[in-house]
């Protein structure tokens, strides 16, 4: 090529967006298929891989859970170790043996062994099949093996981890990603090429680096990174450089564009952000274990209460889960408790001067291991049954009103001697369309049963503080329940949204959301969040 | 008033309008008076007390500055100590005794003693004169004392300090705050009794309370708190509520009004800021001694290039001066050096990772008290004389250009072997109206020499990462500077601005603000600040 002239700018971009169409009508296409070879049903191996079964997996009951990172910090030579992570490469040596590369965090890798033995399969020994199966898995997709860990031939100079290996015994697929991602992870991890950002329509794809570096793997534009955002964000060197900010200015209406605020942009048009929530998956998508984020949220709305604010700080946490969504429930519990506790031995005489001039009663908490947790169900049956009169007939399937919170936390506050607590399982009709449905709840639950979801609220003196819950991971899961709130998949910040989970992919994660002001507001037992917040916005009030 | 029936609440508003353009017009005509009895030319103890000068004051060799919340930790009996504070009442006992109570933030208080006495006046004796001018000080007002600490007959108990009291021998008034307040501390600090917003249009003022309360100082709407900004956050309620959080939202351009994203907002208009600045030092006036803040800040400006993003993140600080504007220099400096030696220290893995893809040399930082430091002059000569050919003629009243900046760089590195330095003394030309002008330059300087600010840029490999300098703190120089630069002092945004400073007095004060994706950007040596931002915003991209 170095002889041919370079082909014009113009031509450059037509050919791109011709490639990147292509490219996404060849994933759209592979997304549909299995993405790796099926289970063969007589592997005498079956049951210590495949694609991960809804219920729990069983590991061996000596297997540790143990970072890459931590690798270097004491002996892990010969122990078997459960890893959650990011299958990078694979190859096949032989029928009997494939190798892969396995990625936590950031550039934190580790070479994977599995070899197939004529004796019979067991915990050791993986069967031809199963290694066929691994050696099939597409790069990117998220699994968990179980492994030995031990010494290799000679050091894996690839990986970071170079001088132990893993021994796979068991390994399962939890998230597939599809078999031709929109750009690898080497292309994601070389320097970009091309900072223009001249609007081309297509969404992906990848463009071939046009300096004549015969070497290395193919380079991309910022546009095709962006186009890309979790391969982008999967990028060690992406992962070394920067840290999770959301934006505040996004290019759709993110959830369901009610109560949004919108305003021209240049050629288009812009919508402030009405929370992270979609961001802070692209994280997880994106390849980090936990993000959190301190940053502004807006909301249309023409409340003027003392419980509102068009702009208030949210406080947004997000993390994978390994087994089950009460993980995510269990810590932001453990989170909050800590805060209140900590927040009153540090801060005593502040809060005593606030409580001098709006009188508060302190606050109630639970002792550890005491924490209260009632399903939503149960919190309407002790409203049903203890409440006020009003609140006699209150149902499973509809979300609570303001009034029934507070009689809640007077209720909660008498019966369990606590200001804090959780309500879990929510009804999928007070959920948006993210919230992952209880799958155990489904099944076992009789014909027209209201369904609930892995979601909950947290509360403190009777008002919300804390949503959150665990979130779809499967892009036709979350298809089902988008068309299910009568939301077209296809319209503008859905789709993106969407697009997301097919472009690799993303494991099962969780997280919550916190309103900064009104925490802090409840917690004092202020009369107004106006008063905790600095400079308070309302539908009448942008001054100061 | 109790048998009287209660106003209606539309004759009630009405009234309080009223108040309020009266209470504004009074504030108003007060503040071009002096604020307290001048200080009289035959009183012997004339230099020990008055309004300050413009030169630095000089203390007593053996005093030290020691905050309030310090007092407790070491013995300060007997010590001369330094105290800038609030000065919250005063009150004569008798021609020759008067009582303050001085207030540094939150609630720390103490009290003042100044006796005189018919010896002659000296560092510990103050004089009759000396001491009605003290006791006519208006509250609120910003004051320095020299004072010697001692143990009151009986504990203080109205302040948070009461086993101590100063005893003042020296006492300047650093700025004034006006005769009438627009709302009291102790009303400021009294539990908000109306949270409607509905506007009202007029902007100052107390409302009485309508509640029968008739032992307390009146307590006020919120709507008298906002409108009050600087007494609402002088408040130590409110200052032990909140930390600063500047808004994104706002209701009128703030800084000329370019570039700035505007929206419709339910019945009016609203802006996006562009900087946290009027945020940022309605705190100093609001009674903060520093704050900092990290929040979107946003750019409508057409510029598709690897320096400029829509949005971007800002970190910014704001503090109190004592004594001279280089100690905001010097701690951001220092803080910027002490960043860019531990970053590298914990993070050297990641930044070596981050360069094998986008290779940069180490940056190169001066040894401690190596510092270069240029006055804008300087740095202009050396480009002169040593740059390349063509900016052999740029100008000490012109700003510099982008290529000027970077030809400085390699100047700099070349000639001190630094990649971080300060460029000093910016000409007003290129600050906005708020810089303050370096005083001590334009007395001594020749007719028609460039007027210099004591503001600053830091730089790092030729591209500034900070802006910084001392802000106006009077009303009425900052409104020369406003229509120097050709801005109508009334206009929407520049009109509260300065209000602000005529509500209250504000001290000396500085800081200066960060793009938190440049300076990971040029650290890094990336080719574009694109990368340093997690979803970068340009006047083409909105998406993802």
């Amino acid at each position: 090529m170095d002889e041919a002239a370079p082909p014009s700018k113009k031509a450059a971009k037509k050919a791109e967006a011709k490639a990147r169409k292509e490219a996404l009508k060849a994933q759209r296409a592979d997304a549909r298929q299995a993405p790796s070879s099926a289970v063969e049903l007589d592997d005498p191996a079956k049951g210590f891989y495949g694609q991960a079964p809804t219920t729990p997996i069983v590991f061996s009951s000596s297997a540790e859970d143990i970072s890459l990172r931590n690798f270097s910090n004491g002996n892990v030579e010969g122990k078997t170790i459960i890893l959650r992570a990011w299958l990078q490469t694979s190859r096949t040596q032989s029928a009997k043996m494939a190798f892969v590369e396995l990625r936590e965090e950031g550039n934190w890798t580790i070479q994977g062994v599995a070899t197939a033995t004529s004796e019979p399969p067991s915990r050791s020994h993986p069967s031809r099949p199963m290694v066929r199966w691994i050696a099939g898995i597409n790069p990117e997709s998220f699994v968990v093996v179980e492994s030995e860990v031990q010494r290799p031939i000679e050091p894996v100079k690839r990986c970071r981890v170079s001088n132990f290996e893993l021994r796979i015994t068991r390994c399962y697929l939890l998230a597939p990603a599809p078999a031709i991602l929109g750009m690898t992870l080497a292309a994601a991890n070389r320097p970009v090429v091309d900072f223009d950002d001249e609007a081309i329509g297509a969404k992906a794809g990848v463009k071939e680096e046009e300096e004549t570096d015969k070497k290395g793997p193919p380079a991309a534009s910022m546009l095709v990174h962006l186009d890309n955002i979790a391969m982008h964000k999967r990028a060690p060197v992406q992962q070394a450089i920067a840290e999770f900010e959301p934006p505040s200015l996004i290019g759709a209406a993110s959830e369901g564009g009610s109560n949004v605020f919108r305003m021209p942009y240049f050629a288009q048009e812009a919508f402030l952000a009405q929370s992270p929530q979609f961001y802070k998956q692209f994280e997880i998508a994106g390849g980090r274990k936990r993000v959190f984020s301190i940053a502004p949220v807006f909301r249309a709305e023409n409340s003027n209460t003392p419980r509102h604010m068009t702009e208030f700080t949210g406080l947004d946490l997000e993390m994978e889960i390994r087994n089950d969504y009460s993980e995510v429930l269990y810590l932001l519990e453990g989170v909050l408790l800590y805060i209140f506790r900590q927040v009153y031995r540090i801060f005593k005489d502040e809060i005593e001067l606030v409580r001098s001039v709006y009188p508060s009663s302190e606050i109630l908490l639970p002792e550890p291991g005491q924490e209260v947790r009632l399903t939503f169900t149960q919190a309407q049956q002790l409203l049903r049954e203890e409440g006020p009169a009003e609140f006699r007939h209150v149902r499973d399937d509809e979300d609570m009103s303001t009034p029934q919170e507070k009689a809640l936390g007077a209720l909660v506050r008498q019966k369990f001697n606590t200001d804090f607590y959780v309500v879990d399982k929510f009804p999928e009709t007070a959920r948006p369309f993210y919230a992952k449905l209880d799958d155990t709840a489904a099944e076992g639950s009789a014909e027209g049963a209201v369904k609930v979801t892995n979601a909950f609220d947290m509360f403190l003196r009777g008002q919300e503080i804390l949503s959150g819950g665990q979130r779809i991971n499967h892009p036709d899961e979350l298809e089902v329940r988008i068309r299910a709130k009568g939301i077209d998949p296809a319209s503008p910040g859905i789709d993106g949204y969407v697009q997301v989970f097919r472009q690799v992919g993303v494991p099962p994660h969780g997280g919550g959301g916190i309103g900064l002001d009104r925490i802090v507001a409840w917690y004092l037992g202020l009369p107004s969040v106006h008063l905790a917040a600095y400079y308070p916005r309302t539908p009448r009030r942008l001054l100061p």
